[in-house]
């Protein structure tokens, strides 16, 4: 099997890539459709590094990432992520590829807020592993003052752990994708859909594996969105990384039933003081980042949400709040022993529209499914980040761009054992 | 600790009851409102065992049982309830009142159609006390007929098992109890409220623990259901037995959040033949229930359903149906395994209102919560059945109505180890 060199060596000779590539961001810039070797759907972190490794993997391939929205999308999941780098939770076979994804945060992106932090977990008992919560809070002021040690006396600490801004790290994957070559089109809703023919599963000798329809947005002086003019193009390759829409829009526009699922999860502020130095706090599935000077929530996903689910905010003793119920029933039962959840520090909001949510891709249909990518079809990939794109987001993107490109080496693979 | 004999023995002297109870069932009965010592929010199973078991432990008690449908409720979960007592997956120290149940079950209800009928689960792979499947299928054509044992190949038995009507038991009970004494009001709406001055909490030297608000419903030419008259009246002890319902009452008529929980459960039809000696059969939580000469298909609660989530059909390849998108991709999955789930035979309708399917309680807000009862307040206690109640439910009703009779032994105790 190659090592590591192999993965900067494309398997076939390259054009070199020729300077940055286009970028098309609203209805004025006219565009005139062609084909593209690779047509990545979706701009969120996920879509974004597969363009760029491709972009570094496979020079020759010419590559078109497509975003509904902007960079990143304001409805999409990359935004609202924690951006909590941690290895607990891993199954040991994917901490190279953790590694891995943790060094690409700290050195391939610039500045996208990469800090080491600790987590802290708390505890109502103890066991392996768990020291006295009040000696793991003690150097941390901002974060005792959060917690009742009382009734969460114990804790266990990853010491290394980091954070750092998802949704930096799309915009930074996007813009050096653009500068090695990809295009780039915002506002642009696509979708893929099968060869006229139907013949998907069958091996094309052209390469062309689907077509794609863009349709181009823009907005009305009434605020309304409307289709502004809509394209064909062939792809060789097409990549859905359209994050909780992906296993959607691989049924819906492919007819490939898979097993993916999706939650909606919201992420309420706590407006009670954090700096740099402030760890990340959990308790109970909740997490509590430092972010912007305060926290930001972001409760545990237990399972799916349901086909037909529209999110709505739920009431506390009668008032409603833009929380969704079960968050807000997690948010009271920890009100004693995280005193500020039950002060006006909560943004509890009035309606869901309040609280900041977006639907998370539940790989497999599992709340704990890591990220991952899958043929569809010959030459349509999907590619899922969810629950644990965090801290495994980028190695399975590359994965991903290495496969296209025909690698076979991985750069976090163990050197081969030595023969016997 | 009193052993059984003090179950049959009040705690205080009892005026014996004299003849059967009343019974409303249109509001064209004159109804004039008196004080009760015991109100029964809900006349499914629950609710009318736990009516009938303090008419039998407590008949100084006046008790009057309300229903806002029938006998049993039609959009009530006792009707679509499985009806499969087993012992499978039950904590130890449960299974005396599993026993006092299927004892309870099999001789105090008159014909609920109970029958001793084999549970047999299939499985994919082998394990500790599974056999063959084509074995244990072997003396039952018609299961052998529904399950592929290439797919399927081991399996393992509960030959324990027996298969009852849990609406003909609701409809029993609530018989029994009105002819032991008990009034009952059906087509009745019926809330609890707070004493007015709310307090609650302070135990009432005169023992009425709250008021209840009666609407009797009727329905007018054009099918509508309105309210006809309403009543108040004044109760010592209310239960709230009113399923997947009953948690919601608690929060908003008394203020008391709980932690249950609720989850929509179909039961779709599958028209394959079936006799009285088939057996109950099992895959991937699925429980196939012979009933009517075919199978009444019982999908696994896997977990809650959120707060507003509205039941709607899911398509299947493009074609709407009336089931839920997550049971629909769960019997899709065992397509194979059981082959005619892809055939005609399956009940699949096209829109929701075509499968039946009802709320139900999920206590503790799990998946596998078993039956409980729960004091809100001073003489105001929450009963939810779930999951499990084919097989405790009669325990825990019979349980609640032995503390309300101040009884402290109950029937499947164990008789007191020998002094040492």
């Amino acid at each position: 099997m190659a090592g590591m060199d192999s993965a900067a060596t494309p398997a076939t000779p390259a054009a070199p890539s020729s300077g940055p590539g286009t970028v098309w961001a609203h209805v004025g810039q006219p565009f005139t459709p062609r084909d593209y070797d690779v047509v990545v759907l979706g701009a969120g972190r996920m879509g974004a590094a597969v363009a760029l490794y491709l972009r570094q993997l496979a020079p020759h391939l010419s590559l078109l990432l497509l975003e509904e929205g902007g960079l990143p999308n304001e409805d999409g999941a990359t935004l609202l992520a924690p951006g909590v780098w941690t290895a607990w939770g891993l199954p040991e076979d994917r901490m190279a590829q953790a590694r891995w994804t943790r060094s690409q945060l700290e050195t391939a992106f610039g500045d996208i807020r990469f800090q080491t932090r600790p987590l802290i977990e708390l505890f109502m008992e103890g066991g392996t592993g768990r020291t006295p919560a009040a000696d793991a809070l003690a150097p941390y002021p901002d974060a005792q003052a959060l917690v009742d040690t009382v009734a969460l006396p114990f804790a266990r600490v990853d010491a290394g752990a980091a954070t750092y801004r998802p949704g930096a790290l799309a915009l930074a994957a996007a813009q050096q994708a653009v500068r090695a070559g990809a295009d780039l089109m915002l506002n642009a809703r696509a979708r893929a859909a099968l060869p006229a023919d139907g013949s998907l599963h069958r091996a094309e000798p052209d390469g062309t594996g689907a077509r794609v329809v863009i349709e181009r947005l823009s907005v009305t002086n009434t605020h309304q969105i409307i289709v502004h003019d809509t394209h064909r193009l062939r792809a060789g390759v097409v990549v859905l990384a359209l994050g909780a829409d992906g296993p959607h829009a691989a049924e819906h526009d492919l007819g490939q039933h898979t097993t993916h699922a999706r939650a909606y999860r919201q992420a309420p502020r706590l407006n009670v003081s954090s700096g740099d130095d402030t760890p990340v706090l959990r308790a109970a599935g909740l997490t509590l980042r430092p972010q912007n000077g305060g926290f930001t929530l972001v409760p545990a996903v237990h399972h799916r949400d349901p086909h037909g689910y529209v999110p709505t905010g739920g009431r506390l003793t009668g008032v409603p709040t833009g929380l969704r119920r079960e968050t807000l029933e997690e948010l009271v039962a920890l009100m004693d022993a995280l005193p500020p959840l039950g002060t006006e520090a909560l943004g509890l909001g009035r309606s869901i529209s309040d609280v900041p949510g977006a639907w998370l891709a539940l790989p497999g249909g599992r709340a704990d499914g890591l990220p991952l990518h899958q043929t569809l079809a010959t030459g349509i990939h999907l590619l899922l980040g969810g629950p644990h794109a965090d801290t495994l987001g980028l190695a399975v993107a590359h994965d991903l761009a290495a496969a296209l490109a025909g690698l076979r080496g991985r750069p976090w693979d163990s050197p081969p054992p030595a023969p016997r």
